[in-house]
């Protein structure tokens, strides 16, 4: 694959426009989408990027080099609604930000990097629309450098949530390894991170942020993801939910430590109150239920960094969506199994480590491709404060799709 | 509490028939008794125990001590159904089965001993209804004092269940601490044990028996958790289930481990079918909302094993039933998570550890009551073969309210 590959990045044909890099992660649920465009570049169609307020990282610079001042853009799809995706990506010529294989005469095809099971499932969908093969980064291998790229390259990138305040934490370079990297997609993917490319994918769990989505979408008829969590935050679990006091009658079980407002039993209220499913609210359904899976991706998470001695467990994933309730009960629930000892922290652009991580993958396999190496290796500016400064409001109810301006060093 | 009480056996009282020993077992969602009574003993309606074919143990004796028979019994209600276990404990006049008080002159009370949250929260209804005290012994002790109980004294208890097949495992009294016990009832409690009232809850989760029946019924408006159990026999997870087939194309994600029909995301597949929930089958629903459980406790349960150094899991309550499916997907997740290191094991009374271990508490407090204190100390028969051998088939799809019938020494 790495034989006879020439680099054609923005800079070296301009027929491209400003965009370059685009890099695909095709997962069960969502497509995620990276790409980097130039600045002023106004030819992409930036409808479906919602997100008002923007993170806006500038650099310092520190006069040695010549500065490209560009954007990192992030967009989603829903996978079942893949020609949405197609469509966004042909107005915006996003399939001619790759490169071009000239391995042998006459079979030069345009290559886009991909990752996620989708990118082999739908590798000819690609080729048939608009003639690009998918090359494929493994799922793990992009979850891991999309973290680590975040963590090393973005300033105020991971916080911690506690009780409603969210704490943004340095990220002291020297001390980041090793860590367990947690990824709620469709499903959940635990792996422990030693280093760059370093790792082990330790566990996992099938319930998930498609269980989530799934489960609720058949108990309250929502009709979207973000609707279902809109829901939760509205509801009350203990409607549903069997407390340790509704069997204790109302006291706490002091002895082993379950005070009476614990939930014993997920939905086990539902056994015997002789409702039927529209007698409930769907508030409190989609309120339980997202305890109930929060909690459980917690608990089973401690379980591994506990394994492995790991005192930081860092949440990926587009299960979490900014959603303060979430990252409270995944914190709560870390806090609660660890006894204080393990910390839960969340990713600004948590949705998209694997997107990230096909997107620095064009730079691993050695093309000229100044943009991508600069922001990732000139820039690793959190320790020091000293290249990039945030301006502009955190959103953080709200992560998705904000694109990153950034001015990076060229050579 | 264990000042001036006087025991009160069915020997000691003949107008209580030979009905001794009640103890109760009142949980968020079922009610457990236990009791014993002597052979010949038709004043014990037995219609509520639905079970035909029954566990004899026949007592081999050693012609030392005069032989008493007689049988322990089992029977459950629905907690929401409290009334229906009064009237069947009125019926059969069990609440004389207990032993009196005579702390204070005057003050006489009649004592039953019974653990679960619902000893406190139903103290006063017992009270009133029967002027009986309900003696309240700590559930975790219980649970424990029962597992011990059975494992010492009931010749193939314990089982493992591989691909269909169950096998029985002989217990080496020598080798049985420590282990894991998960009893899953309504919420699931883990607990390391290490010996006779040595032990420690170690976690939990709740996301049990109240959750598949809870989460169940408003899925499937099936009337009765047996009927849920019936139809996931009969379902087929992977028409909602996202497999890893589903994401990859059909293909494997061999680099991680993981084959096609992995299950990637619970109930993963209703997110994106435009399917209501009326348009699923309730069989297949059922079976993955079982599985889905089912792997998850198996997981949580082996995780916490490890911890310990535990390669035994016991595991108890009433949410397995005998059902051949539930014990067998708990094995596979105990086997793939452990990779083969560690061993899920099943018991045949498994529902009633808790109602046990309150009926092995009267013979804790001292009491003369050589009834219980034979059955649970002449007779651990499993190691040695010596003393009970099994008559009558196994009765592998249904174990509940089966009563055994014993013959045991007498001093």
């Amino acid at each position: 694959m790495d034989h006879g590959i020439q680099a054609n990045s923005s800079e070296s044909n301009p027929s491209q426009g400003h965009v370059s890099h685009l890099a695909l992660d095709i997962g069960g649920s969502l497509i995620k989408l990276v790409y980097f465009s130039r600045k002023n570049d106004v030819s992409v169609d930036n409808k479906e990027e919602k997100s008002s307020k923007e993170t806006v990282l500038v650099s310092n610079g520190d006069g040695k080099c010549p500065v490209l001042h560009g954007r990192l853009h992030f967009a989603k799809f829903e996978t079942s609604k893949i020609n949405d995706c197609l469509e966004f990506i042909q107005r915006n010529q996003l399939h001619l930000g790759g490169f071009q294989h000239h391995g042998v005469p006459g079979s030069e095809k345009s290559i886009i990097k991909a990752t996620g099971g989708g990118a082999y499932k739908y590798t000819d969908l690609f080729k048939e629309k608009f003639g690009i093969f998918l090359d494929k980064e493994d799922e793990m291998d992009c979850l891991v450098a999309g973290a680590n790229f975040l963590l090393k390259t973005v300033n105020e990138e991971a916080f911690t949530y506690t009780n409603g305040h969210k704490d943004f934490v340095q990220i002291d370079h020297d001390d980041l390894y090793p860590y367990l990297l947690v990824n709620i997609g469709s499903g959940v993917s635990m792996i422990k991170v030693d280093g760059d490319g370093k790792f082990e994918r330790v566990s996992g769990t099938n319930v998930g942020g498609g269980t989530f989505w799934g489960l609720g979408r058949l108990l309250t008829k929502c009709k979207s993801f973000d609707e279902l969590l809109e829901l939760s935050h509205r509801g009350n679990n203990r409607v549903i939910d069997m407390l340790v006091g509704d069997i204790y009658g109302g006291m706490d079980y002091t002895k082993i430590g379950l005070s009476s407002t614990t939930i014993a039993s997920s939905f086990g209220k539902a056994i015997s109150d002789n409702k039927e499913i529209e007698d409930y609210n769907p508030e409190d359904i989609a309120r339980s239920l997202l305890r109930m899976i929060s909690n459980n991706i917690g608990q089973i998470s401690y379980l591994n960094a506990l394994r492995f001695g790991l005192k930081r467990i860092f949440f990926g994933g587009f299960f979490m969506r900014g959603h303060a309730y979430t990252m409270d009960t995944i914190s709560v629930a870390v806090n609660f199994w660890s006894k204080g000892e393990a910390k839960a922290l969340f990713l600004r652009h948590e949705g998209f480590l694997g997107a990230l991580g096909a997107f620095t993958s064009y730079e691993k396999h050695g093309f000229d491709d100044s943009i991508v190496r600069q922001l990732v290796q000139k820039s690793p500016v959190s320790a020091s404060h000293a290249g990039y400064k945030i301006h502009g409001p955190l959103n953080g109810e709200r992560n998705e799709n904000e694109s990153i301006e950034c001015s990076v060093y060229v050579n």
